[in-house]
């Protein structure tokens, strides 16, 4: 057997062993309750105004208890969760900021002057700050530290494996770690956002790997590249896929091992994010999506527990060519449409006040008949 | 000269009279201050995102700087405005629920039960109820009056006028007046929505005329009729066109006259938040629209004064199916599409923390500079 031939034999492999947590985890994801939808809907029958007048709104009502399991009160606690990591792959030029651009804006988020802080200010969100493997982090506080092993930035996907799976499934430990925290905190939803250089190269490369697409199609300009480094950055991810065996569908006709591929191409804040929104679905705490990174993160999440996906909103589409396609294999639909491709979970904040106002309409509205409004 | 002669000549007329504040106030309009908008624009620059990455938030910031005429600051401070009226075709049938619902919200308005007052609070904007004509209103505190000679109602638009010109003026000059209470109070960003039973029917019937068009396409389900009550509502409308000699062109060739149409087939509250919309444009604040009814109002006072529709902002895209015609003689793209068909305000008022989280970006974000974070 070649080296390739072990390495594509290891892609399409699903045996590999989980960590115990995970496992745990996946094992208590509960489907969506939809008893409690109906019942949602049934009091916003009674609200007064027309019915069904308030559009996605009703349906997102119904979906947060469908999630809860239980009728959700207002105010909805809501939190955001912005994971920062380094990239190896950045080596490749393939974005349009040096890679210490990452440590810098993770002490700008610290410092509470980056774009999500100043919205999860604006809409009244807890925002937790994480290290998931920065090089040369800033020593501030208010930054929480989740690194495995040590670990600060991946190696080059484009060459071979990012990270191993052992740091891999560390670091999705380490986000159900945080989902669990979270949920004992009573947030009854939390936001998902990310930073790091070449990111989007590493979540197209992933995207490719799983969905499966060819490079072209998952590739976009990210921080605003131009034609030239776009040309690169779909050599790159060509290159990492065939470098970690997922240039072609496994062989035995399987979907490739999502763990495999979050490991040879991802990076180490999408794998935490992987972790926090397994946990959050374990715990029946709604995932509020950001946009192409976080939705990739999503997609693999998806991937290892197939029932994590009811528990997702998508915030915002993407200009990012392949956002659409992962939105469409997570079946769902956006709540915003604005042209965001920020990240840091900036969308995810502008969408907030949309599922908090859900919850308020149920939780507060007056009915027909406490207001004396006459029904049709 | 025939009756219905005479009345031709009056639709198509321009010459006629406005009130001495309205002159003031369309004389008084600005063009929006595209040195500002450039300001803002480099502004946003120097912010620590890749450029553009906010999306239509950035181009938001720069359209409120525009029209406030100078960059503007955080906390935006924000107003809601409902107005409440009564229509005489309500008699028609055209409405699913009875006419004294509208005495019954304007009464939930003002005990907070609406939905508009549960998202006037979540979104932390001022809530401010106007009864424009309301028949039979509540006792209640937290009410404003905006009633004209005594006019309670229209009259039924199918037969004839729904009011009198200078009832529809006095109207739109009480809308002024609170746009100038609105502007001297501090308020940068003012939404505005509705509420009277049957006034669907009314906005059809005035964007039948001034588009215009059929009113087979501009009739849509309001508050959700069935079948045969949309039929009739087609009938409605197109027999009052007849009865008010709006259902052919003005023989001159000219836009009928807006002010002859608010009156002849509009509402109080219509007629009202035109008066808002024109206030508020000649002050410099901006208007934020929310369904299909303030689109028909904003598209009369665009007709009024043109110059006010680039103070306008569109939050909702409605069923309706004439409101896309009507945000496309505005000219305004809508920031949120989500169903919404409630009025009332409250597709503006979700659409609130957008708008002042494009001011808080820009009034508070670190820049690259402060946050010594390398560019490009």
């Amino acid at each position: 057997v070649s080296i390739v031939e072990g390495t594509r034999a290891r892609a399409s492999s699903t045996s590999n062993a989980m960590s115990p947590l995970l496992e745990r985890t996946i094992a208590a994801i509960a489907p969506p309750d939809e008893v409690v939808a109906h019942e949602v809907a049934r009091l916003l029958e009674a609200k007064t105004k027309p019915p069904g007048s308030l559009g996605r709104l009703e349906d997102l009502a119904s979906r947060l208890g469908a999630i809860h399991g239980r009728v959700p009160s207002a105010p909805l606690v809501s939190a955001i969760v912005v994971a920062a990591a380094d990239h190896g792959v950045a080596a490749e030029g393939v974005s349009a900021y040096p890679r210490e651009v990452t440590a810098q804006m993770l002490a700008n988020f610290a410092q509470r002057g980056a774009a999500v802080c100043i919205l999860a200010r604006e809409v009244g969100a807890r925002l937790l700050v994480v290290d998931a493997g920065v090089i040369d982090p800033p020593s501030l506080p208010g930054i929480r530290t989740a690194v495995v092993g040590g670990i600060r930035g991946t190696e080059n996907l484009a060459i071979g494996p990012a990270m191993t799976r052992s740091t891999a499934l560390g670091l999705v430990d380490e986000g159900v770690a945080l989902a669990n925290a979270i949920a004992d905190d009573g947030v009854g939803v939390v936001a998902v956002g990310e930073m790091g250089i070449a990111n989007t190269t590493a979540a197209s490369a992933v995207c490719a790997a799983l969905l499966p697409e060819d490079p072209s199609i998952v590739c976009g300009r990210g921080t605003g590249i131009d034609d030239a480094r776009l040309v690169r950055k779909v050599d790159v991810v060509r290159r990492g896929l065939s470098a970690n065996g997922l240039d072609r569908p496994p062989s035995d006709g399987a979907e490739p091992d999502p763990v495999y591929v979050l490991a040879a191409v991802g990076g180490l804040e999408i794998a935490f994010l992987v972790g926090v929104i397994l946990g959050a679905a374990t715990r029946r705490v709604p995932v509020l999506l950001d946009g192409f990174v976080t939705g990739t993160a999503a997609l693999i999440a998806m991937r290892i527990a197939p029932a994590s996906a009811t528990s997702m909103i998508a915030a915002t589409r993407s200009p990012e060519p392949a956002h659409p396609l992962v939105l469409r294999a997570l079946g769902l639909e956006p709540l915003l449409d604005l042209g965001l491709r920020l990240g840091e979970g900036s969308g995810a904040a502008l969408a907030l006040p949309l599922v908090r106002a859900a919850v308020s309409i149920l939780s507060d509205m007056a009915t027909f008949e406490g207001a004396g409004v006459a029904r049709t």
